[in-house]
């Protein structure tokens, strides 16, 4: 390499690693219109195209020019800016994982992933787990095989964690988790124990059309821009794509207006946290979010801390009874309120509310840790996740559908990823307190209709350093204190006792 | 290249081509999603995407190990089967047409192509071409570029065409467009100086949803499977992805409802082509269309012959009428038929009848000639189309958007492409007499609301032999004539003449 700087050098890595930001949005844009758009009959069609695709990924990533550049750049790392040193850490630790992992092996997973999801969709419509029963052993042998590749061979459950959060282990989330169940139990007791109900059965028959309808009005107020995202339907709620083109998706049930509202705020919280990185470096780890604890307590604060607060509920409870005059002409603010902060024990983890949430995320972790470890096998899983359920959520799913079928993660060989849906909780709360700390008269704001000032903390405090710091480094850096399960603890009696007792 | 036989090399090419065939399906989507579902600010990014992916395509179109194996078989052409003949001559087709275009041209023209569609539709939008102007210029130069690319300095225009419909020139279709000029005029005097007027405010009302409702049930009746296909909503109707997932679109006006009708069968011709091509040769030229001609001849001959005829309408009039009973109450089942088959001058192409649309064509033919001989400049088209509108349409657009900027092609560097269609009427109308001549009671069938003897023939005769034959050969074999504009003008003759005398 003659007539070479480190700036000349890292120019070419930062437009190789555009280029490989495009085809990695290209393929998930395949993603999201599998789930969105695609004909029953062309999924072995888009298999193969997410395969091809995902083979070529693997082979630009892999190219030996980048692992030179890299070194080239890691010999006069103390020279550089931190900004380039950033890139250049993540760049690395990408760089290596997918020289590691062969680009057969890549082809095959994108393969069985798409024929799993839709052997998934089917089993669930059908309440039939053995029929997604092989496909299942495929995703965890394929995840056991990955982790090989890595190192982690004798650990393969803390590979699939790291994936998702940087630095975690299933150890460590086995602590949190613990003092989280002990502080939740009494709490859970308390609610489901008081003589205050909420009742589900104010909601009957909102027209789809006027719940996207308000949804749309609450997403775009919240800062959503729809000039650069959409809101579709799918069977399962997402947030795909990027920053530049932002993909989200809801679901809608006449009866269960809350599901589809919810969800839609839930998903733009991710939105906005992918449309709040720095445009400019999309494709370096200056433009990615730190992890997916991170990305769930953006969309949790929202959700939440924010979207299920009497101040939130102050502005958008004449709108929604303007949208829906008929359906709510019998039901009192207080009713509606408590239905919005209704808690009660459900099968279905997305169905859950945010204080038994918890334990939906604390079931699957020990299955999870128990099917990696070889304990459980899968074509006992069904038995042990109603067995298990019995004991953390207290009750058993009255069919597989509703058990061990309803999420889709495992279909996509997305094990390692439940635990950080409740570590995002308790950030979440961890940042609320913080941001009631710092920002003087936040729920007024919210009573007025304002999410400007909430969002531009948010932006400036988190969204904008990209992958700078990790999880447990930023939580520090914004909070104060490491990760714990108190504030959420916190927050949960702060909101839910006085409701209930 | 030890152990190799011309079966094994075969084996490996084929296996090279599908590799390609998912990554232009995938670049398709792109394509197709751009116009669908992309969020206005996005358009940017998705120009990205598209150029990464096309400068991948183009990598791999001309890998060397490509040319060494169609060599390696062309060195033992004699031996192989017709359909590995075939297969081998369109991929060396291909090949050196990929060899000689640069990957740098190829991710600028990309690049240009998503920026000058953007740039149109706002044009339109605004009715000023001054707007769009510049990037008109650039399609052009670009196309004009690629044309020397491949050693058609001094005809780029019969360059373009030739890539439409190998084998055909500007010359030649001048020939048959002035014969058919000749033969149309008097049809298209007798008619709009007929005292029998079509009545289009009879349409007034027709929900979207209605429409939508009944155009679905239309399309799959006619055969498109929804199991391997879609039809949504964009801009500019149009067919796209491959029949392992046809995606069509229409669109919608309340007081046109024969727009999204007639689009959509129109776009059902192409999608039952795509679905009809051997799927499992979805690769290589066996599941590939002949060109752009023959597949106009198949969104034509459903639009037009099928769709117009009484015996059509015999069956879906009632349907028709209960879809629509308030708007089609004081409608008489002439009036409906006579407005089916209107004609009358218009400024817009895809508004206008099956009579004067092949005019349109000849206008933009004649337009595209000056436009690459360099006698007419880019800044001079406005004025240029208004004077031949005037002279071979009849009439003068009454805006930019109604003339110049109506269409999308251009935008997109498709010049050579607008022949095609009036091509494919004629061999549509070819193609007809002859089905008539070989299918006894077929308009019995559609009475019934029966197309599937019609549907059968065409994947006979024309589906399901891909690529085996170019346009003019398989125009003999299939009508055991050569292509003219005699069958055009009868079958406008007998269709029209009655109706309007």
């Amino acid at each position: 390499m003659q007539n070479t700087t480190p700036e000349s050098t890292y120019k070419s890595l930062t437009a190789e690693l555009d280029r490989l930001h495009y085809l990695e949005s290209t393929l998930g844009l395949l993603g999201w219109d599998e789930q969105v758009n695609l004909p029953s009959g062309s999924a072995d069609h888009r298999a193969r195209e997410s395969a091809t695709l995902a083979d070529i990924i693997h082979r630009e990533a892999t190219q030996p020019k980048l692992g030179q550049w890299l070194e080239c750049l890691e010999n006069s790392l103390a020279n550089l800016s931190r900004d380039t040193q950033t890139v250049v850490r993540e760049a690395r630790r990408d760089y290596d994982r997918n020289v590691q992992i062969p680009a057969e092996f890549v082809a095959r997973k994108a393969n069985a992933q798409s024929k799993a999801y839709h052997a998934w969709a089917q089993a669930r419509k059908d309440s039939n787990f053995e029929y997604f029963s092989p496909f299942l052993e495929e995703q965890l042998r394929l995840a056991k095989e990955e982790a090989a590749y890595l190192g982690f061979s004798d650990n393969p459950y803390d590979y699939h964690i790291d994936q998702h959060d940087p630095g975690l282990t299933g150890e460590r989330i086995e602590a949190l988790f613990t003092d989280l169940l002990a502080g939740l139990e009494p709490i859970v007791d308390t609610i489901l124990g008081s003589k205050f109900k909420a009742d589900p059965g104010i909601f009957r028959g909102f027209s789809e059309a006027g719940q996207e309808s308000f949804l749309r009005s609450v997403v775009e107020r919240l800062g959503f821009d729809f000039s650069r995202g959409r809101i579709d339907r799918s069977l399962h709620p997402f947030c795909g794509g990027t920053g530049a083109d932002t993909r989200m998706t809801t679901r809608f049930s006449e009866d269960e207006p809350l599901d589809s509202l919810f969800g839609a705020i839930h998903e733009t919280g991710h939105g906005l946290y992918e449309q709040g990185l720095p445009q400019e470096h999309l494709g370096s780890a200056l433009g990615k979010h730190v992890g997916m604890a991170l990305h769930e307590s953006q969309s949790r604060i929202w959700e939440n801390q924010v979207g299920r607060s009497r101040a939130f509920w102050d502005f958008w409870e004449p709108p929604y009874r303007k949208a829906f005059p008929s359906q709510l002409a019998g039901v009192s603010s207080e009713a509606l309120y408590l239905a919005i902060n209704e808690v009660r024990l459900t099968p279905i983890r997305v169905d859950a509310d945010e204080v038994t949430y918890n334990l939906h995320i604390i079931l699957r972790f020990n299955l999870e840790r128990e099917l990696f470890s070889g304990d459980l096998a899968v074509k006992d899983l069904p038995a042990r996740w109603n067995e298990l359920s019995a004991r953390t959520v207290g009750l058993t799913p009255a069919s597989q559908a509703q058990g061990v079928l309803q999420d889709i993660h495992w279909s996509g060989g997305a094990f390692g990823y439940f635990p950080s849906y409740c570590l995002g909780n308790m950030l979440a709360a961890q940042i609320w307190h913080t941001l009631q700390r710092q920002i003087d008269g936040l729920e007024e704001d919210f009573r007025m209709g304002e999410f400007g000032r909430l969002l531009n903390w948010l932006r400036r405090n988190i969204h904008s350093l990209g992958r700078q710091f990790d999880t447990m480094q930023l939580t520090e850096r914004v909070t104060g204190q490491p990760l714990r399960p108190d504030s959420l603890l916190r927050y949960l009696e702060e909101r839910y006792l006085p409701l209930y007792s």
